[in-house]
Formats: C-alpha cells, structure tokens, sequence
C-alpha cells in the first residue's frame, strides 16, 4: 500500500521545498542544462488556499511539445523560468479552504515540484481522491487518471471500438497504449501491437493480451504490419504518427477509424513532424482521423472511472510503472521517455 | 436545349466508331503519346446489350490516379490497351435490352468512347435521365451527377454543415468546389474560398457568392488564409491537398471537420503526395478528417437529386463548363485539369 489510499497519517507543513524550473528551451532531445533546480520558500497561505506535498509526479511525452517556443495550436508553451506542468497526486499538509481538509489526497497539476500552493481556482482543477483500499495513489496518474481515461475515450468515444473488430495499437508497452490493448481485448476485440523491444514484446502479448505483436526495430513497420494485420485493420490507436501512422493508413479497411493520440515520434523534433505520405487513402478508403485530447471528454469520468476501478481492482487492468527516484532524476528519466527507455507509466517518487 | 432532353430524334447506328486507349503510363504530366485515337468495329449487340451514342464525356482529375500502374487502395489502375473509364452520357441508338428502350438518355462509366456497348451488369451501373425540358443533359455530368453528389453529400453528410459556420473551400472554380460554394451559401454558411487566378476569384466571388476569396498564386496560402478565415474555419472542404490543407489545420475551430475530397495538387506525382506537416494539430484540436468518395453515399441519390434539380431549375446553381471539341482534344484538355485551365466541369462534346 502505497501513499494517500492508507489511513491517515501525522502530516507535516514544509517550510522550503524543491521545484524544477525550465531555463531554456530545449533543441532535439532536452539535456540537463535544459532544467534548474530550486529550493523555494514556503508561503503565508491565503484564505482558500492549501498546500500539497506531492507523492507522485507524472512525466509525460506531451510535455516536450510545451517546451518548444513557438508550440501552436496546442497548450501555450512553457515560459523561461517556469515549473512545467504535470499531473501529481499528493496529500494536503495544511489548508485554509474549508472544502479541503489535511490529509485528503488530491490529483493536480502544478508540476515538477515537492508541494503545491492550489485554490481550486486552477485552470485544469484538481480532483480529490477516494480512498479505496485496494487502489495505490500512484495509480491515479495512470489507470484511474488521465493516462486512462485518454485510452477509454480514445478506443470507445473517439474510435468506436465494436466486439470482433481489429484494432492496431502503436507504442503498446507504453502508459497508454498497454491500457489501450487491455480495453480492447475485455471488449472482444481482435489486438495487434508494435512495440520497441522483444521485451515488450513479451509484455504485451503474455500480460496484455495482444493477439499479434510486431517489434518495429525488427524492420519497416510498413512492411511488418501486413504480416499481421489479417484481413486489415477497423482501428488504429496511434500514439506515434509518422511510418506508423503511415502503415496504418495502408492496413486500414473501408470506412476504418484512426484515433489521433499522440505523435510521440516527433515531439523532439524542431521541424515539425513526419506527415504520412498516402494520406490520399483516406478518401479512397472512406476513413475518419480523429484527433483528441482527454480534456475533450471530461464528461465521461464518472463512467471511465466505475469501468476502470473494477477491472484495476479485479487486477484485469495490468499498469506496471517506471519509476524514477526525486525531483533530480526527472531530466534524466524524461529523456527516457522518447528513447523507449519506460514500461508503462513513467512516474517520479517524492520523498517516501 | 442540348442532347438527350429534346424530344426524340432520328437515330442512327453507327457501324464504326473512334475510342481513345492508354497505351502507356504517365510519369508526371500526361502527354499525347500516352494515349492513342483508334477506329473500332461496331460489334453485333448480344441479347440484353444496348448500343449508347455518348453526347458528352466527363474529364475528371481523379483518372489521372487510375495512370498509375501501382495505384494502391484506389480504383485498379487502367490496364494498357485499355479506353479510361469515365462518366458519359449519351442516348441509345440500339437495344437488344427489353428495359432498355431506343432514345433513351443514360448517364454511364464506360469512358473516353463515341459509343459504348452495355448491358446493365457493369459495375458502375448505368442510370436511365428522366427527359425534364429545364435540364440539359451535360448537367448529368456536373450538378445532377457524380460531381453534385460529391459536393452535396460532402458538405452535408460528411462535413456536417450547419447555418452559421464557416466553410473553406478549396479549388472553388471547380466542377465540385463551386458547387460546394453554392450549397453552402444556399445553406446560411459562411464562404471562405480559394482558387488560382482573378477571372476564377470573380466568377467565385460575385456569382456563386463566397464571401472571402484568396487566389494562391498571390502568395502562401498558409499567410493568405489567416487573413479571411474571420474567428476560424468549421469545414475545410479539401480539393487540393498539400499547402492547401496545412494552412486549413491551422487555422481550423477546435471540434472542426475536414472534408478529405481530392488532392489534386499531387494527382501527378510519382512520389506519393506532399502531406500536411502539421497533423498534429488535429489531436490539439479534437479535428475530425474524413475522407469519401461519392459512391459510398449512392444511397443518398434520390434526395440530393431532388435538391439539386430544384436549385437548378430556379437557376440558383450556376455550374458552367469548360467544353473540349472532340475525342481527339481529350489529352491537351485533360492536361489542363491540372494546370488549373478550366473553370467548372471539363466536358468533351461528341459528334454534335
């Protein structure tokens, strides 16, 4: 058991704390220099406020896409001397909001820090957390938070998943992607994966399921996917763009759905991302590319969540994490993320 | 008053008639020696076969696609030898069909031919013209026939269009884009077009009432679209492809649809087509791309045919059309297809 879901414990309000700063943008992969870190005061806390000590910071590849100075159309980019953002969970120390008591545990998303100063006010507002015993509070930054409900939005609302079909699923050893495989398969789904290593490999067919799994590093994936893609591919869950993306758009059957989730393939890169090339076959083929944010279906937590406690709980939603140790191993371990260097969820552990 | 919609004339079998062939593929911009003009025998008609005197041959950007021999996902590539399938209309002046009767008016795939043999088993099946005296029987090939349904189920079926949004239309002096023009502006739209010269700005403007017009041989279209597109585009209705389509990404609403129609701008290439470098967007904005082609919306014939008609016969739907004189100017007027040297539908007119 591990963090806020056991019974409560004596709880002490930090006078400093340590916060990771971005300095400068990084150009291709971000390296240490990229990031400063701080020791911080804490404040006077004002009426509604309360303050957070974090247990779990999530590290995600969507990050990278802030810290490009000229980031359009997506969240604003992070500014010089700013803590990127990114969900966390941790318990309240101390409050002055008489709607948040000391001790509850609260997912947010104030970044790479040991403790947060929040009101409620917040842009992306933080969610107290139930404490159910069977449930880690890590867990909340994959199968029970965002992590998890991009997977069930994506596969059901956006890809309209239906028992029988076929779904192609991209980086499927990842945070998503694993819980994508999963989704699909106690649906009734045909599932077949590309992933980074034979490792995964064995991860994602023996653990996850998967019915065919492709190594990408093995060869062209454009050549790899029809080995196995069988009479084609209704869905493709695309967490990487790029050749991947490409493939799928010549695996995908008539009237076939692609969810546009991440293009992890060129988050790094300075010039903007490899398009596909045949994109024409969408026309030819009737298909629909759909892109989405989680943000986009909010309104579906309730659901997303009922569904996915009991699969976690029934332990039919398998989510192992990465984890790094302290606020000064995230530069190293966030590299990782764009390296394949992560199974599943990679998460940072805050002083426990 | 043209063709077929007149009352019955004399008709007169021929015993010969002249067909073009492709005798080789293209690389790039197709050329005369790509094809070849022959004579052919007017065969005895089989039982159930009837013998069609086409009036009018569509031209359509799209048969380019068929020159290449490794055409993927798309139509099977024409065969050497073989007359290039294409939308005809023209009236019968021999039947062995008993459903079939002499002077019927049919609108037909059976390609760049003065005549064609059917029998009603083709796949693309031939549909038998209602006579309307308002009607023209070239109408068939624009606003009554495949480009109409392309534009209206397009617009409606796939983009979705609503009263009040905004609309971009890409490639709107042409046979399907003008017509997109004219059915959103009937609908309460807003028109953004683009096209490529100021005659054609004019013609899109002031006739078919676009309320914004860019020519993009002014300049990027990726800086001229941010100027008219207002608050953001709902709808890009793509007929083009390439810079066309980045600039639509970026200056799309969030929740906006993208209409994946054609992609002319590459139709010639043996590469595969330029791609938009910045699909990313789409996951930012939750955008949907769908790509069609008219026959998956055959269904919705009737209906459209009904609104079409109405719109024609009350002379709210201009469809002009660039006329080439005879089989033998079908590769120069195919050419200009891509040159952008029409303005509306490209039809050949036969032995009239």
């Amino acid at each position: 058991m591990t963090g806020c879901s056991g019974s409560s414990t004596a709880t002490v309000r930090p006078n400093k704390w340590q916060e990771i700063r971005l300095v400068s943008y990084p150009v291709g992969e971000p390296h240490d220099g990229n990031f400063a870190l701080v020791e911080v005061e804490a404040p006077d806390l004002e009426v509604g406020e309360y303050l957070v000590s974090n247990e779990w910071i999530s590290l995600d590849p969507a990050q990278r896409l802030r810290m490009n100075p000229n980031s359009a159309g997506y969240l604003p980019p992070f500014r010089l001397g700013e803590v990127p953002a990114s969900w966390a969970v941790g318990r309240v120390v101390s409050s002055r909001n008489p709607s948040v008591a000391v001790g509850a545990c609260v997912l947010h998303n104030s970044g790479w820090s040991e403790c947060a100063v929040l009101n409620g006010c917040e842009s992306r507002p933080p969610r107290l957390i139930d404490r159910h015993p069977a449930l880690r509070s890590v867990d909340f930054l994959g199968p029970l938070g965002w992590p998890g409900l991009t997977a069930y939005a994506g596969l059901f609302d956006v890809g309209r998943a239906q028992p029988g079909e076929t779904v192609f699923v991209s980086a499927a050893a990842g945070a998503v992607g694993g819980m994508v495989v999963q989704l699909a398969k106690a649906r009734g789904l045909r599932v077949v994966a590309s992933v980074g290593t034979r490792e995964k490999a064995d991860l994602v067919g023996r653990e996850y399921g998967a019915d065919a799994v492709v190594c990408y590093r093995d060869g062209d994936i454009r050549e790899l996917l029809p080995r196995v893609a069988g009479n084609g591919i209704d869905i493709y869950f695309d967490n990487v763009g790029g050749d991947h993306l490409e493939a799928a758009l010549a695996s995908m059957r008539p009237y076939g759905r692609i969810v546009l989730c991440g293009s992890i393939a060129s988050y790094n890169d300075s010039e903007a991302g490899r398009a596909p090339a045949n994109l024409f076959l969408a026309t030819a083929k009737g298909l629909i590319l759909h892109g989405f944010l989680a943000r986009m279906y909010e309104h579906r937590w309730d659901e997303f969540s009922d569904h996915m406690r009991t699969l976690v709980e029934r332990g039919q939603m398998k989510a192992p994490m990465t984890v790094v140790e302290g606020l000064e191993a995230i530069p190293q371990g966030f590299r990782k993320l764009f390296s394949g260097g992560n199974v599943g969820k990679m998460v940072v552990r805050i002083g426990q």
